[in-house]
């Protein structure tokens, strides 16, 4: 059967159907509204409209350019969509997409053709990171640091009065979450990256660790900054979290913070080529329960190691490979973060309240790895006074 | 047959499958990986992940939130997706999704239920803008005001020499398509607002409606700046198009640029409940036609009148309603955008190489309309000098 690779959608950032898979493949290019794309016998053809045509024939890493006005008739008369009267052109029996593909499109794609779904992911092959994609994600990996040692920087000013934080600049109102995420946010955009939810969350907020931050900072308990912007030109991203005091914390907390950063190092040694996510993400598991730090996700409020402990970055957030419960294999050229924490909601006698995340991006190299963060991340150096 | 609405999705901002209906109807709940939501008897339902579950019960306006826990092993030993096993407990026989829903989930429910894809717009009660929302658009639109009177200003502070812009802050290079976009784009960021993809293009590139520009601003040539940012905060978007020159353009020029002011107050006037949308479009055309401005999109490169007159605006940046050649009847509470442009990339006799677009966006009222647009448009005060 003559088979087409189609992919269906847009490549400007946060546009409706965005697909990593297409602006990967097609070399960057930047449309705002989805597009077709396919691929037959290793030929790259993107569909465009007038509007669309020329810029693509310039920016788009493809072999061929269509119009799609000369369909735009036929379309009507047989109200056939294009994607459809053009792939029975060019003579095609089977199309394969990526299960994200538009319901409505795999639908009217199955009337017409053998349908197959591959499964994720699309393009394995966008794992492996180029020299050029390394140095996108430690671009932005280098604003991370500049903009979370000003966020430190900010809370080393701040003085502590009645268990909250104040600042010169604020006088009126104790320091939030607000206030630490803009001037993160602010420095990474000076650079030419966006924060989208960076995560600033102190105290119990920390215990949830999709919470970005709202409250009030309290000295002496855990700050969790996880910060993972996103170039405004190239579209990659880069991913750290760091856990901070402001002022000492309690010997528990210290522990706990010793434990996660103890696995953390642990689990990086095991990022290697050949490695097995899960098998990483359980020796990390099996480290906290020994470690005196169980796992709770059948009770609420959920407690422990409550997410896995790393995923690929790239022009996702999220993308291949996985340290997680599912298999994925590592491979030479993959960049995968390592991010262990441990989230207790409530005290007890052993256990402090509060949450701790430490997260680096690490590359995987022919030898073993090469860590892409360069922040400090000892305890010592995350009290600040 | 007993049905359920179900909309898988994710609602933070720039998230892969980002579905803007799931945002609206769970009243800005933000959450970065999808999740299932479903209507069942008008009643609301989150499925979420013990990750994800305390935020959900606190941000999210819905019936009731479903930890997915429960599901986890059923949906293991029968290679059943958690959204099958719910629903099918629910005594669901039919499920209503929209047409952008993954193909691969689409299928698996087809396996299991009747499952109708609802044409778009799915919630068509997302076009008729509350106040908040209104509130939240005219806030975003101030922001674009501002920003664009700081490139107009940063455009006076410019000489000319040779053909090309010189800025005292940017001694060595003349000034592009840039310098201008940063100052906007920085404008909109320091305000709480992101334009991505800011158009600021000037001359040649100012023909090609969806260039965001990038080459050397040139003397008494349109300056297309058509900036249409989103609040970092509530996703809402504004969208403004000013076409603006540096020194006096030609009388050619100037004719083509009144010419599409008057196509734009025109249409603005049409703009009420009860209009057609392509009435309005075609009105647009007809008048482009008889007074001397052709369009055509066979030929290329293209020319002309070469897009749509507007489109709804709200969290997404093209929205409900829509002015084109399709169905689209206005309604009191909409916002639309009125656009005329005229694009050509070669000069005739009568007609200039040059781009012109003018965009404010309208609000349907019970009586009429009313412009949300407060930015001057007059060709006197669009040449800076």
């Amino acid at each position: 059967m003559k088979q087409a690779i189609l992919i269906y959608g847009a490549t400007a950032m946060g546009t409706p159907e965005f697909s990593a898979d297409l602006l990967w493949r097609t070399g960057g290019y930047s449309v705002p509204d989805p597009v077709i794309f396919c691929e037959i016998d290793g030929k790259k053809t993107l569909l465009l409209s007038s509007l669309e045509i020329e810029r693509g024939e310039r920016e788009a890493k493809v072999d061929e350019v269509v119009s799609i006005e000369k369909y735009v008739e036929e379309a009507k008369r047989s109200s056939l969509p294009i994607s459809v009267l053009f792939l029975k052109e060019r003579g095609i029996e089977e199309v394969i997409v990526p299960g994200i593909i538009r319901f409505s499109l795999g639908k009217v794609l199955s009337d017409h053709f053998t349908v197959t779904i591959k499964s994720p992911p699309f393009y394995p092959e966008r794992a492996i990171k180029t020299d050029k994609e390394i140095g996108q994600i430690e671009g932005a990996q280098r604003a991370v640091e500049k903009a979370v040692d000003e966020g430190i920087r900010f809370l080393k000013e701040c003085i502590v009065n009645n268990d909250l934080l104040f600042h010169s600049e604020f006088p009126d109102a104790p320091i939030t979450s607000h206030h630490v995420r803009k001037i993160i946010d602010d420095a990474l955009y000076l650079r030419g990256y966006l924060g989208v939810e960076s995560i600033v969350a102190c105290g119990r907020e920390a215990t949830d660790p999709h919470c970005k931050g709202y409250g009030n900072i309290k000295p002496k308990e855990p700050i969790v900054l996880d910060i993972f912007p996103r170039s405004l030109d190239s579209l990659y991203f880069a991913d750290q979290t760091r856990t901070v005091f402001k002022g000492e914390p309690s010997d528990k907390l210290k522990r706990m913070y010793n434990t996660v950063l103890e696995a953390q190092e642990m689990a990086i040694c095991e990022v290697k080529s050949g490695a097995q996510g899960k098998d990483i993400d359980q020796k990390v598991r099996d480290f906290f329960d020994k470690s005196g730090y169980p796992t709770n996700i059948a009770k609420r409020p959920v407690s422990g190691f409550i997410h896995s402990l790393g995923h690929g970055v790239g022009i996702e957030i999220h993308e291949e490979p996985s340290l997680s419960q599912r298999d994925s294999v590592l491979e030479t050229g993959n960049i995968v973060t390592v991010e262990p924490g441990l989230y207790y909601p409530e005290e007890t006698s052993t256990i402090p309240m509060g949450g701790i995340r430490i997260e680096d991006m690490i590359l995987v190299t022919e030898n073993g790895n090469r860590n892409l963060t360069q922040f400090p991340k000892s305890l010592d150096e995350m009290i600040i006074v």
